[in-house]
């Protein structure tokens, strides 16, 4: 495999990196709601971790009913089995960034991972 | 463990939430360098991938000698042996996130691993 692959994210309302970037250990997609919209469904996964990092705007989720405000700058870790499902604010869009990774996959990291 | 958990990242050189947010299949990294600075260093990695993303600002990172140009929307995956290093333009700061997972450690995703 490349050492390296690279792509510039233009807007759009979900690009997703897997296939584009050649991840073996996640899939992260960019997402973006209007102000008033949310994802139409709620999910959970059967194996896999998610991060969610708020890249604009502001909005919430519901996680396991409990509604979680988010805005800007705020960095969310949702357990597999926990459902969710991701609101703009009514009065703002949200832009938000989701990684998948599988739960206890990483084994070393930074220092014990990393060779200087 | 919590079915949640929930951090908001305020600007600074260096900023990690493995341990912050109890990650188990990731660490993830929030990173500013001021423009005309680098890394001082140079890395690879045993067992982990990299992603990178751009947050904002412009600069470039060096991959196994190959100048590769970043600049805000830019996504970059990097095998675990490249050599690296990152670098601010001289004229411009750069922000970035840096996601470690180990290499070929996902298996389903999205609708391989949603339950909906």
């Amino acid at each position: 495999m490349k050492n390296y692959n690279k792509v510039s994210v233009n807007d759009g309302p979900r690009i997703e990196l897997h296939d584009a970037l050649g991840l073996t250990g996640a899939e992260i997609s960019i997402n973006a709601l209007p102000a008033g919209a949310s994802v139409p469904f709620v999910h959970s996964h059967k194996q896999n971790e998610e991060i969610y990092a708020v890249l604009e705007g502001k909005g919430y989720v519901l996680i396991d009913g409990e509604k979680v405000a988010l805005a800007a700058g705020d960095f969310l870790r949702i357990a597999p089995t926990a459902k969710r499902q991701f609101f703009a604010a009514d009065d703002s869009s949200i832009k938000y960034m989701c990684i998948q990774v599988k739960e206890n996959s990483l084994e070393g990291y930074t220092m014990t991972d990393a060779v200087v």
